[in-house]
């Protein structure tokens, strides 16, 4: 059986760093592994509205964003395949078929919607498009009939309803969907970064995240006024490398390259840490080493950045092309799920023919 | 501005003579009216599969019966646009992109939806797809721009969902959706018949229905079983005419012609009643006026049907005329949907160019 990923991003803003060691980094290298047969990255806009529903501008605006981001990170048209998923109509009818497969309590215990319902401060206001966007991601999953989702832990109930519904589909109807599996991070401590102000969350409107197209001077500053640890007042004081964002974000980034590198009287990061720990070890130093960590780590990506950005209308086509090829498939699919759900009437020959002696027969 | 009428049925069993009283006779005349520029008359086999998810074989053999009972009704493809509903995945994606105006609470206050909750049994095991409905529907009737839905008043509400996303879709995005407005059947009375056996309610599984296709023998053999008044035992007993079944179908099926031709001692309906409810009438003589009420209401329906059952993959042929002709309509309004929630990203040069521009500024 062919492997096949699918994933991608709501565009709701440009990338940043979470998102890079989250998510887009690993994608990257998976692209790169040659062990995938088909790589499917959706710009999930449609999923965006469900909660951004009066401001479409504020999505619409974010698509090429979010594309510019995945071109400079290394995801390669050539190997992945990029697309827009509300250009998919298919998806919404997959959607609304499989709608008839899951019952509201089964929705209302999902804890990941639980959560971002929490989150985003829906109560009674819940759009029903939200609510129900775990049978939408179904949708989005089988129709590639990807084995594969790279996801984090959160998103593990989301992928479960997912295989429930594959289930549910091919023992009523036939054995047309397949039951991805969820590809966890390697490093746990990457999934989520915090915000440059020690912010569990890094986001746009908190104004704590260091975006993949931000400049080297833009970087820097954000680094330099990062959270650190407020109990490390002198460099003689102890420091404590826990919940300090400066070392979190090395966690993330560095190797042992840029210590040799930039700060060559360390063999590696827990003999920084150490240092800390013990006390006598300045923030800016620290800072200053991540300053150069993050530089080497987004230059190239911002060079590619540059290049993209010339030819915007170029980036349209990738996405243009991407969409057509992602489109054909999950057309493949829905012909297929139809099929097994006996709803393509007009080319059921056996159906016209039987009732048609059915009524010879009576008459 | 057009006037144009949306209805249909959920194809889950052959029409009967509640559906002819309750609507079909109505859709008909409103038909033949020539007062509507377009009609379009669904067969509800997507909404049907909502409950019937794990039955599909019964609304798929469905299909074909209620267009036979469209036919025999009077219905004329030439006037009346007859299709069916999943095959026009253009409803799918505008149900989609409603659902993030309606909200999980306004779905949960629907009177219809709470009722017919309670009815199917449904509680905790209730199917998205169900629950959701009232979406689904405002996009059939938004689809076709309709102005005009025939609806008994126990749909009021749904209507009213149509209207409330109708108005909230025009506010938000662009005045792109037509408010619909309904039409109340003219006779009460007929709302809703009841079985021969006295049941609220006429139903395939009750086994208490008339079906437009019954032969003229299988009709009178219903009527003269069918329930009266368990206090009329002799002929010399009063009897009551409310709740009482036939006198139900005479109020709903009965004409001055009818008493001329089959009755003539009675000059309307009303000396009957009166002659009964005193005492001295028989169930059996008013049963057997019934049935001849009955068999000139249902024998040109009949004759109908014959023609049309000989040709059973010509009927098949106009309700794919149909289909492909309501789905050019329905993809219209999706086109401008999409333009108006600005999601035709690759056709929409303002906003590639507008992109180029602001990163030529920026280098």
């Amino acid at each position: 059986m062919s492997k096949i990923i699918l994933t991608g991003d709501r565009p709701t803003g440009r990338l940043h760093i979470g998102h890079y060691v989250g998510s887009l980094r690993r994608r990257v290298e998976l692209q790169n592994s040659g062990e995938f047969d088909k790589i499917y990255i959706m710009i999930a806009d449609a999923q965006a509205l469900t909660d951004n529903f009066d401001n479409p501008e504020k999505v619409r605006q974010n698509i090429i964003e979010v594309a510019l981001d995945y071109l400079s990170a290394g995801l390669d048209p050539a190997k992945s395949n990029l697309f827009i998923q509300s250009q998919i109509s298919e998806l919404t009818e997959l959607t609304f078929f499989y709608a008839n497969l899951v019952t509201v309590s089964r929705l209302e215990r999902n804890p990941t919607v639980k959560s971002e319902i929490q989150m985003r401060g829906f109560e009674r206001s819940l759009p029903v498009g939200f609510f129900t966007y775990p049978i939408s991601q179904a949708a989005d999953i089988t129709a590639f009939k990807a084995t594969t989702v790279p996801v984090g832990e959160d998103q593990l109930p989301m992928i479960e309803q997912t295989r429930e519904i594959v289930r549910k589909f091919n023992s009523i109807y036939d054995e047309v969907l397949v039951e991805p599996d969820v590809l966890l991070p390697e490093n746990e401590a990457c999934l989520r970064l915090p915000g440059v102000d020690g912010n569990a969350k890094m986001s746009k409107s908190l104004g704590n995240a260091i975006y993949l197209a931000d400049d080297s001077e833009t970087v820097r500053k954000k680094i330099m006024s990062a959270y650190t640890d407020p109990t490390h007042l002198q460099v003689s004081d102890p420091g404590h490398v826990e919940g300090n964002v400066v070392f979190t974000y090395l966690d993330a980034f560095s190797t042992k390259e840029h210590f040799e590198e930039y700060l060559p009287d360390y063999a590696c990061l827990d003999e920084l840490k150490e240092h800390y720990t013990r006390g006598g070890l300045g923030d800016v130093k620290v800072k200053k080493f991540l300053v150069n960590v993050m530089e080497e780590t987004l230059a190239p990506l911002r060079a590619r950045r540059k290049e993209f950005e010339k030819d915007i209308p170029g980036v349209y086509e990738i996405l243009k092309a991407g969409t057509e090829v992602a489109r054909e498939t999950a057309a493949q699919t829905l012909a297929e799920v139809k099929r097994a759900m006996k709803i393509n009437y007009f080319e059921d020959v056996d159906l016209i023919q039987s009732h048609a002696k059915k009524y010879e027969s009576e008459s």
